[in-house]
């Protein structure tokens, strides 16, 4: 729980200049961001949508709140378009817009396959907006992060001005002026969502808002949260397996102490040679990233898993024939992991993480910039080795060294709100569904109680990451159909209000 | 109704250069700006408190929206502040916030003694933040406005933000988190109010927007409804006093065509030499200005006036004596408007507006970005002389010739809502007060029907332009009265239901 796979090229360059930071705890936030991987056909057809798509482009403004001459400058935002069920303006169809997060835009449209799922009850127009320096988004091009001149229009709420300039020209475009609109986001994409309805009323009228931490934006969230959910999900599975994994950090260190320890620990776990130096980063990815998306049908959005993948992995240490070894049992598990289709080669490469394959550097940079999402302290009760969280000060520094910026650690909870949003919300908003499953790190900071009628909170407490967005299949458990039918459902009734109180007639 | 006050410096330069330009119409908004004038302690003592203030500064962000390194450049932000009423942070003591307009912002303290009035009920701290750009608050120094590099940073939405962090850092520095706020503002300064509520509900839990025009900025506004209302008010008063003035235009032009016309206009209307040509725009201002600020008492606001302004114009004019003798007419009735306290010399000089005083500049640029209010339209019934509007195309050119800034007409409609913000605040916010004088012609571009029990419009059909804002007197006829202690209900309760969802007891 040291170092976090996305900022690890950031670790590794200054622990070589500053020894005395690098050993300090630094776990900011890990967003699964969509691996590219994902953007191939998937094998086993789950978790993805065959239904395709136009690719459009919108010539978008670089800043939308200032009037430098630079903030003329344009660049080409990206957006899909699916039609083929789409009702037509004359009718104001709805219009189901997917608010793009930290990675090319196709990832999240194939991740998505709930939006297509549903287009034909409704007679939905499905449009992807890409984020703004994701993807092939990017004012400046592909040097554009190397420097915050260039950098520095990459934030959330330029973002959500984007949507919103793109949405407002599509619909004059199409002349769906009265086609509601409805948002779709999950992970940072349904915090957007949620942003959205809450700063532009009046361009959507509601948001799906999946797994959306919003309330962990405050530097001052209980950094403990995240991995103590993820210790739950294992210690409920399987206490031996979680007492497994607490004591293994332990007999890490004592094996990385001495030469022969590295060479065994790295036979048992087949790890390449030299690995077990970064073993632990690894095997922490692993077991963060299988609680976030822990299934209930076998996926490929991190990494190809099977169902239930933390129950695949106590399993594998449970396993009676690995007897008392640590190391062994921690070979099944990173195995379910690494290696779920037998692809992974000879041995295990510890230094290159599994989410490595996106380019990572918008996302540390939105987290140098406003997006600090605490998470990485430890209890003596966590299944990880205690530690204490990530201390803003020296994120500063490392941010400054790394991109010449300051961190606004604060700016996000006075722009959005934070610890009284749900208060702030209770007066002052509507019809924005807050999905959160239990199992997965981020509920914590995700809002799990029904704020009010139209503001409603669905919480799975089988649930992983955004898996209500997924494309439904026949496997799907009875819990998860009853959950996107309700928020269909809950949509339904938005719409039908909108058309009620605009007076126009339809059938949804 | 050709070039108001604001953007004669433009046009005058551009007349030179391109004729025709010069000859189309252009009416963009004309605001009030408040005069210097009226920080000398005024000597009917109407219309301003005179209880004091606390003059401080805080350390503000350049760009709060983007992360280039020039957005962390800072500057002196100032904000007045007066607890003297204070009830305290301990017992959760109110905090009323008036979010500054375009002027320094000890004008608009003095012009809202309804803050200071109502203080002791509520024992509310009183804080008034200037805007950026206006008054001293100036990024880069007085030259600021003087390139669009340094002007830039002069926008809405920057200065919305700014509210934000200076509220968000006094509330922490004075440990009062817990202290509702609750916005105030008039004007331009009403709409930043509604829009402070819009976007940053978590940070004041209600607003008062007194007179803003919030469905006006939409470029395609009726731009014949702003003259059609000064119209209704003097054809209310006297259907003679409409006739006059109605016919005036004709007669100006015929005297202005020849010599001998000039000179007899310029004798009776006793005009410095040479005032014949510019006169139109002169007398327009008053006829406008005379109806935004109608007030019931004697004002010194825009111009030292009696009470019911307008009233006294017209009986200026449908003066017996007068006969039948247009020019000695409207010399009664600019009188009343640019000579009320008789400093006005021995002639008017018509090139000079009464408001010019003030430094416009900043308000020009913003006109010339994103805050475009039509007005400029007159029907066949107007009192003024038939017109178009102003074309938006011949703006672009106005715009960029003289700031190198292309504006961005149909921005604030999307940050901001225009056309159906009334049905997305009905879904979507509460507690705004919105108030509006049938009198002020800026009143057809506010929210005159409440849209939900919370966001309640209070509409005064004797009233101008904010005069609710304004210190009591007691002259204050009963209805001016009866609105207040309305407006102070409506706190009250907004108050209270704040107290108790946040089970905090206290006495208001």
């Amino acid at each position: 729980m040291i170092s976090p796979w996305f900022l690890l090229p950031l670790l590794s360059l200054l622990s070589l200049l500053c020894p005395s930071l690098g050993a300090k705890p630094f776990s900011p936030s890990r967003f699964p961001s969509q691996n590219l991987g994902s953007l191939r056909p998937s094998a086993d057809g789950h978790g993805s949508s065959s239904r395709g798509w136009e690719t459009k482009y919108y010539t978008q403004t670089l800043d939308h709140f200032n009037y430098h001459p630079e903030s003329y400058v344009t660049f080409r935002q990206k957006y899909l378009i699916n039609a083929e069920h789409w009702g037509g303006a004359a009718g104001a169809a709805p219009i189901f817009v997917y608010t793009g997060n930290e990675g090319p835009i196709e990832v999240f449209a194939k991740n998505t396959g709930l939006m297509f799922d549903i287009a034909p009850k409704f007679g939905a127009l499905l449009v992807f907006i890409e984020h703004r320096y994701y993807g092939t988004s990017i004012p400046f091009g592909s040097g554009a992060l190397e420097n915050a001149t260039t950098a520095g229009y990459l934030s959330t709420s330029q973002a959500l001005a984007d949507f919103a300039t793109l949405i407002v020209h599509l619909k004059r475009n199409l002349t769906a002026q009265k086609s509601p609109v409805v948002v779709f986001g999950g992970s940072y994409g349904g915090m957007l969502a949620a942003w959205f309805r809450l700063k532009y009323p009046e361009v959507a009228i509601g948001a799906l808002a999946s797994s959306a931490p919003i309330l962990q934006i405050d530097p001052n969230f209980n950094p403990f949260v995240f991995t103590s959910i993820i210790t739950n999900n294992f210690k409920s599975t399987s206490e031996n397996c979680y007492r497994v994994i607490k004591n293994s950090w332990d007999e890490i260190d004592r094996a990385v102490a001495s030469n022969t320890g590295k060479e065994k620990m790295e036979k048992l776990l087949k790890l390449c040679k030299g690995g077990a130096e970064s073993a632990k980063d690894w095997i922490d990815e692993a077991l963060t990233y299988v609680s976030m998306t822990d299934y209930p049908t076998p996926s490929n959005f991190l990494q190809p898993l099977p169902a239930y993948p933390v129950k695949q992995m106590c399993k594998a240490i449970d396993n009676p024939t690995t007897g008392n070894d640590t190391f062994a049992k921690l070979y099944g598990a990173m195995n379910i992991y690494y290696n779920y289709t037998g692809a992974a080669g000879e041995c295990f490469n510890t230094s290159v993480s599994a989410t490595e394959r996106i380019d990572s550097d918008a996302w540390s940079w939105q987290t140098c910039t406003e997006i600090f999402l605490p998470t990485g302290a430890n209890n003596n009760e966590s299944m990880f080795q205690p530690s204490t969280g990530t201390n803003l000060e020296w994120m500063t520094e490392l941010c400054y060294y790394y991109y010449y910026v300051k961190p606004r650690f604060f700016w996000l909870t006075t722009e959005f709100g934070a610890s009284s949003i749900k208060t702030a919300l209770k007066k002052f908003g509507s019809n924005i569904i807050f999905y959160n499953g239990l199992k997965d790190p981020w509920s914590g900071g995700g809002v799990l109680k029904s704020i009010s009628k139209t503001l409603v909170a669905i919480v799975a407490p089988k649930g992983a990451h955004h898996v209500d967005l997924r494309a439904s299949t026949r496997d799907d458990p009875k819990w998860l159909q009853d959950l996107r039918t309700s928020e269909v459902q809950i949509i339904k009734k938005w719409i039908r209000q909108y058309y009620r109180d605009n007076s126009i007639s339809s059938s949804i």
